[in-house]
């Protein structure tokens, strides 16, 4: 049996020590860090295009799977924060870890249904989200430096 | 001794099945899927922006390592790709993880040092990338619904 594939692609240009010009298709954006952080604050920084990415993926999948359960979704609304220690990144302490220590996902449903129904949906939202898996588990990053 | 931690949020609100406006600070963005995966392709879909992010992050990570070690950058791009197999996320199968089995970035660097100290560099980036620190190691993702 034959399993798909799908590869998703970008490319990104250094415009500066905080900013990238990110394309994605026919798509451009920045990413930049706010002036708090050194930057010039003209995009979301790194780290909150995870957050974008999660919210992105949590909106597909939950309407996907709603969908395949008959349940129907009115309104679908979500606020994430993630938490994280800058020290490592600034190379300060390697007390603890670069990243997210936790991201938290609140997402407030209007729906035609119970909300146990809803917390079953989660469940297998949860295992069937694409960007929740690469964040709960581990996902092999391989970073190879060609000099030009 | 106090343990800096920083947070950072975005919202965001469903707009279709497939498409999500994110706000983060003053910015706005769409996620959404090409219409070969049934949307209705007005911006770039989840797993593409953990690819921004992560090439976003490895310039702001790259730079600020570079700067402390007295590397001179002069050109920096990312080619980045993830591999994935969708049956989990459409509920086909279970057999291989939802989101991307690997990343792989490519990093084009035009720097006035060698290709020794670059992969040295390199190896203190991946420590210390917050991004992919969030990737390659797992990161709790707590969930909560509120029914409306």
């Amino acid at each position: 049996m034959r399993v798909e594939e799908w590869t998703f692609y970008i490319t990104g240009k250094s415009l500066s020590d905080t900013k990238l010009l990110a394309k994605v298709r026919n798509f451009e954006m920045i990413v930049d860090e706010p002036a708090e952080i050194g930057g010039t604050d003209e995009g979301p920084n790194p780290v909150e295009y995870i957050l974008v990415a999660l919210a992105g993926c949590l909106n597909v999948t939950i309407k996907g799977i709603a969908s395949e359960k008959g349940i129907n979704i009115r309104s679908l609304e979500f606020a994430l924060e993630g938490r994280l220690n800058p020290e490592k990144f600034q190379g300060i302490s390697k007390k603890e870890r670069a990243g997210y220590k936790e991201i938290k996902a609140t997402v407030y449903i209007e729906s035609d249904t119970t909300k146990e129904k809803l917390e079953e949906l989660l469940k297998e939202v949860e295992e069937r989200c694409p960007v929740t898996d690469n964040l709960k588990n581990p996902t092999p990053v391989k970073i190879e430096i060609k000099p030009k």
